[in-house]
């Protein structure tokens, strides 16, 4: 839930179609009786004369716009950059150029008198070695990663800390990719109460991160469902508490502004809030949840990918995945049951945008609570399930028979793009 | 529902990658013993040497198809075009020209004593005023319009009058299209009935129409829906009966082939068929249904926008909308409650191609009537419901916290190319 | 259900973007002591000097990968073509001939002494004539091709005997296709039993196949369906024995990897599972199915159309079909039924991609059973039924008055590329 529809500065510049990754917005204007540059959307929202922070390597676009009418630019020396000449309240100018080194840069406006009067502030360029340090790591949550039953109990508040964390992970092999991620891994961590109960969420922003983030639970009601309070700049800390009046699987993901690039780039994980009296006990759950990922280059790609601004628009992923990654499901961490158990699976859609067919080959849903839902009929003997983005489903199944049960999208062309697990089932 | 599913002239002119906008097709023949131009397909099916309307700056195409064997032609020596000869049952040619300036222009066969024998007829250029002083005309149906309850009451009969209006309006800011409607709105009058009643359901079409149009109400049992009864040439009206057997949220669209480009350019609605005793009582209801906009250019161009023949077939839509036009329930008529209320919202897809994953932000839906069926068993805790397009869901929710509830598919980047709203819940 | 989630060789070929249609891995290695060619993947998978089989016509693909290190290389000298040389494990070459004669040619290994030491064999290039006879051959399953019900009967054990066949057959006027079936025809039969039925499968691939083919039904609890116990090669015949645990109309299609191209390709069908106390009884049941072909000309184009290798990772079908081609449910086989008559649709989508948004125009469905589930709450009152791909549903409608009911997708846009079919009322 983004707090305003409203198209922030950074998804502007992601629709002009290049690809800088660290994007700002700067407003002239009048502060205090003085001309100033003001950060607008972003960490330096509201700022007056911001620090931009940058990694090494970025490409970093500003955006000057006029908010007050006299004339300004903006020019960055170091970096052998300056901008056009903004003229008359709206007009604007954009510059891009790359961090190529480590420092603190001026930027400042040139008109005569300006600078002396304020205009400027600094570029802080800062290591990426934080990030080239990740390089490869899984950012994979294992499917089994999930916390126990709840139990029956009477309401309580539980509390709750999730890290917003930017790494460069592994999306396949020799392929790696700059993923945004609640706690380090996708999906983010299954957060599990008890309908009734209070939630203390705190959200913490890494300090290393580049963008704001946010949590939208869709267990919430109120507002953003979450999303207004807890609009995070790097290093910073929200928290609010919201009480869990509906049982049920429900998503939770990433709402700031561009709210489906956050979503493609990880930032989705799952609440579930358990019915009075419990599910039915069963002998393994697991935590799945389907993603797509746009990368300006085409599937298969090797070295680092970078986001494609065109892709998400036209609705064209390059990787469809299973927790994160191209099948890490049937490699790093298969789902694990022995003959004869009862599984569950608690599946959600990051997405951002595709409907999944969620089935397990080999095997028929003895029992799914779609739409995640808990207070509705459930349906039995189901062979595939529809589940849209930003909804769920828990499945209930049994494997009489050892061996390897493939998890999919029926939408079978995505297996091609990185859809695939494996349920692995033991002799008793 | 079209009356046959044979692709008519027009559609077939569409597939020609061209962006004619007046289209036409004429077949050669005998009637009463001379040689005639037959109109085939649109408002001029079967009538002999008719007169071809268009209106000025139109692109039109007329396709000539030799229907009886002999030797033909077509000319029109004021637009500086004349077609090939045809020449034997099928052959066929299409001529494609501006119509530059108003007034009328004969159309004839150049081959020697075909003119004279009868083979000729007008292009009348009539003035495109009416619909530029529509240009910036808002085209949205305001949510709340919302016709109240039936209540408990025996079976009548209900007459609706419609009206098929085609009128350029606002898409977004600085940009209009020329778009296709039921009663000047997107979408279409709710209409309201009791299961039971008979409805008397009149449809015209208005004098300054371009093309034909039709009604298929998805709550009729009969062939077509209602669209074989009712194809409607400009300035013609037909009508029909029908009785109510179902209660439910149905879809009604033009069944005027090519369909989908009808329903695209606006021509969809719902009828709510209230089952006996009535639905729950609410505080507020509202009617959102989503589309899709086919244009030539990309997502953001302002001016008048053009329909393309490619894009639909690829299903890839430059706009997603929410009763009709880019975020206008953010702006111009966002949905308003207050704390505490109870609210329905009757949501549709008219489409014509894409599932909504349909999500209010902050909320979860108390109750859903998956379907739009009233007949089936309800859902309850609802985060996000699946609404495939000519299909429907009515959705109860309440909003104890004052604020903005924020609109949309959950397929996120659609909030991008329009597809957002807003709920504004103010405090009791 | 593939056996395994590896990408197999022959899918590997066809991301290589070219279009070769008979498609061979050859692995270098050591067996019992001698240097040797193994087949990987596909009908020669851990053959020893496969012969490989092409038809007259085809492009044939063969990629060398070096297996144990010692440097070889491929020729095949009546075509004019070899390999590099690889060299060290893992390297890797591929050549690409057509097979233009009737023969066999030798292929082998030209470094000196590797032919002599055993590293030739054979590639036999047979008539395309089976196909060519084919041409123009209808694969459409009358939709009223349904075996009548079970009846009430204690459990049994039920044979049934499918065949894999390719063949050339009408897409459309003029256009035809190489499809790959289940019985010659799509969808393949359908399958009827009881539940607690034992289910004894054969399956055969006919003689004059290229590709592997397997059988996965949605209604076999057990590692792929059936798939694993079923990978045929051309002339082989394989069989398995599954109970059926679940009362549900269930898909059933070949699952050989790239298990997307065998679906669009046209291997798909159902197995209805009728409960205890079978179905309520209706006047006329049909079998429809709905499809997508990916060719990598336009739809529309005459003459016969290839496979697209690019066109299903993009999910763009350039053809949508019920019962295997354009609209023969409207031409070909409409389903008919008399005024009054209580009508069933057993409705499943192949895909391999798309939902379906079932619907015929002019009516409304009295009953569904959502998910082709038998154990669930069924719904009423239904205008439109999602289907996912894998997926089915069972709708029930009454046609009181004569006339023409048209069958679509309300994904409109599809009916333009042939997604379309007729239900014929005549009075009573
Ligand atoms: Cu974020
Ligand atoms: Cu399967
Ligand atoms: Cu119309
Ligand atoms: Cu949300
Ligand atoms: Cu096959
Ligand atoms: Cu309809
Ligand atoms: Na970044
Ligand atoms: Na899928
Ligand atoms: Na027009
Ligand atoms: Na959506
Ligand atoms: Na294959
Ligand atoms: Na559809
Ligand atoms: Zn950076
Ligand atoms: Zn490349
Ligand atoms: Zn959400
Ligand atoms: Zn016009
Ligand atoms: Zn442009
Ligand atoms: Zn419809
Ligand atoms: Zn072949
Ligand atoms: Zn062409
Ligand atoms: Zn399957």
């Amino acid at each position: 839930a983004p707090p305003s529809p409203a198209r922030p500065a950074a998804s502007a510049a992601m629709m002009a179609h290049g690809v800088p990754n660290a994007v700002f917005t700067l407003r002239t204007g009048i502060s205090q009786g003085k001309m100033v540059y003001i950060g607008k959307g972003g960490a330096i929202d509201g700022q007056v004369h911001p620090t931009l922070t940058a990694h090494k390597g970025d490409i970093v676009q500003i955006t000057l716009i006029n908010g007050e009418g006299a004339e300004h630019d903006l020019t960055v020396p170091d970096m052998h950059v300056v901008s056009q000449r903004v003229n008359g309240p709206g007009a604007s100018s954009t510059l891009t150029f790359t961090a190529g080194n480590i420092g603190s840069f001026p930027y400042f406006c040139t008109i005569p008198g300006h600078r002396q009067a304020g205009m400027q502030s600094l570029i802080q360029v800062v290591p990426a070695t934080p990030k080239e340090a990740d390089k490869g790591v899984s950012i994979v949550r294992d499917p089994a990663d999930m916390p126990p039953p709840v139990g029956e109990r009477g309401p309580m508040t539980v509390r709750y800390d999730l890290e917003a964390i930017e790494r460069v992970g592994r999306l396949a092999d020799d392929t790696t990719y700059d993923f945004w991620t609640f706690n380090g891994k996708i999906p983010g961590p299954m957060l599990r109460v008890h309908v009734g109960d209070s939630v203390e969420l705190h959200l913490k922003n890494a300090e290393n991160s580049v963008m704001m983030h946010s949590i939208d639970l869709h267990a919430v009601s109120g507002p953003g469902g979450g999303a207004v309070l807890t609009q995070v700049g790097p290093g910073e800390t929200k928290s609010f508490i919201f009480k869990a009046l509906h049982p049920g699987l429900f998503v939770y993901h990433c709402a700031t502004p561009m709210v489906s690039a956050h979503i493609s780039n990880g930032m989705y994980g799952m609440i579930l809030v358990e019915p009075v009296g419990g599910l039915p006990p069963v002998d393994n759950e697991f935590y799945v949840m389907q993603g797509e990922l746009f990368t300006a280059e085409p599937n298969g790609h090797t070295g680092l990918q970078e986001f494609s601004f065109d892709k998400p628009m036209d609705e064209r992923p390059e990787y469809f995945t299973f927790n994160g990654a191209v099948g890490p499901l049937t490699t790093e961490h298969p789902l694990h049951a022995r003959a004869g158990d009862h599984v569950r699976i608690y599946f959600g859609v990051g997405g951002p945008n595709f409907t999944s067919s969620f089935h397990v080959i080999g095997t028929l849903f003895d029992r799914v609570y779609a739409n995640g839902s808990l207070e509705s009929p459930s349906l039995a003997g189901v062979q595939t399930i529809s589940v849209p983005p930003g909804g769920s489903a828990i499945v209930d199944l049994t494997v009489p028979v050892p061996g390897k049960y493939i998890i999919v999208g029926h939408a079978l062309t995505r297996m091609e793009k990185g859809l695939v697990g494996a349920l692995i089932v033991d002799g008793k």
